[in-house]
């Protein structure tokens, strides 16, 4: 973190003196103390986007649910459980010139989520869940006093990606989307490769297959080129 | 690996020659492609305990759940994602000469989980999950026809540990239970240390806070000494 910190100092990168938020990983909703409901985020796109930002010369603060990939070098960070959890750290850490919404957020927190961890009984019933919406972070932002000059959120499809990407920029209020496709069989859940459409006021930009870390670069290069 | 397998193949070890099935992680119950249900365990008991067995020279077979702590080092490895994967893994793998179960399988699964991921709809309606029971894998085998000579389970509780801890080993059918104390305030969960009770038709025998390697070689020892 110090060897980040000094390059980040020493960089004369486009984004120099930018502060830019970034969240990453999944969030984790309790159902009791020991079961939760999560979505499949490595966080390994987040921590690559952050780092490409930091490299840029950008001051980052990373807000992140409990990922399982390595944090970011360099960056402010913020470790958070829910999603309601993710919301407040996210307002506390405006202003910025802009926000990176990678994470994974869950649409539902448990209301009726047990503080003894629910037994199994000889009769065999079941829980019963109540569900309410959790916050919705990216429209929060975007719809804000507080908005960034550039809102990016990202979204995580299973069919017809570039239309559920479109409608939900403009549902969101955000200014670019970027998409993928998580079916199981494309195996980037989990894994070292990403294929993205960025979805702008302009339309759909399909980009080719790289790594994350390639995709991360990309991302902030297209960032450092929009603020400056 | 290959210096574990070396190590374990020059053991003269108590349980040498011996197979012994350790489960372990957590198991993930699909909501739909992105989002899922799980129980909190990093897999380092169950990693910990499988590395205690093989370096007292047993032919460990390791049972897995998308867990975050590494894999044991010379024991055989499947890896799942739900309990009745888990369940199937297990039979599969055995006789044994002793099961540790210390898996945190998830007790329920959702039966109307999706292909396609859940959108969230303008109409704020919210998701119903139907949940079905999954097997019981500590009792199955228990009770099973391949029963391995010493079943051992594991007891996750947040209130009356050894009242709890010693019905579910009536219950289940399997001759020794762990039990330890996941209140969040104990730290256990997702640390380093452990303090557990070992339940026995004897009655229950609490031992000292230890770290999960020296909890892992004190149970490896016992179940030496019971084997031989």
């Amino acid at each position: 973190a110090i060897m980040a910190e000094i390059t980040r100092r020493l960089s004369d990168g486009p984004l120099k003196g930018k502060h830019i938020l970034v969240t990453s990983g999944p969030t984790h909703e309790p159902i009791d103390p020991v079961r939760y409901i999560a979505n499949r985020s490595s966080g390994a796109q987040g921590t690559a986007i952050a780092e490409a930002l930091t490299a840029l010369g950008a001051e980052v603060t990373f807000v992140t649910g409990p990922a399982t990939a390595p944090r970011p070098r360099g960056a402010r960070l913020i470790e958070v459980e829910t999603a309601r959890q993710m919301l407040d750290a996210v307002q506390a850490a405006l202003p910025a010139a802009a926000a990176v919404f990678c994470a994974a957020v869950a649409d539902w927190h448990v209301t009726n989520a047990g503080s003894s961890k629910i037994k199994k009984d000889a009769t065999g019933t079941l829980p019963t869940l109540d569900f309410a919406e959790n916050p919705d972070i990216l429209a929060t932002i975007s719809k804000g006093a507080d908005r960034p000059p550039l809102v990016i959120g990202f979204a995580a499809e299973t069919d017809d990606v570039i239309a559920h990407a479109t409608a939900k920029r403009a549902r969101k209020g955000c200014d670019w989307i970027v998409a993928n496709d998580v079916r199981p069989e494309t195996g980037i859940m989990g894994g070292t490769s990403n294929q993205v459409t960025l979805i702008t006021a302009d339309g759909a930009e399909p980009w080719p297959l790289l790594s994350k870390s390639d995709t991360a670069a990309r991302l902030a290069a297209r960032i450092a080129e929009h603020l400056t």
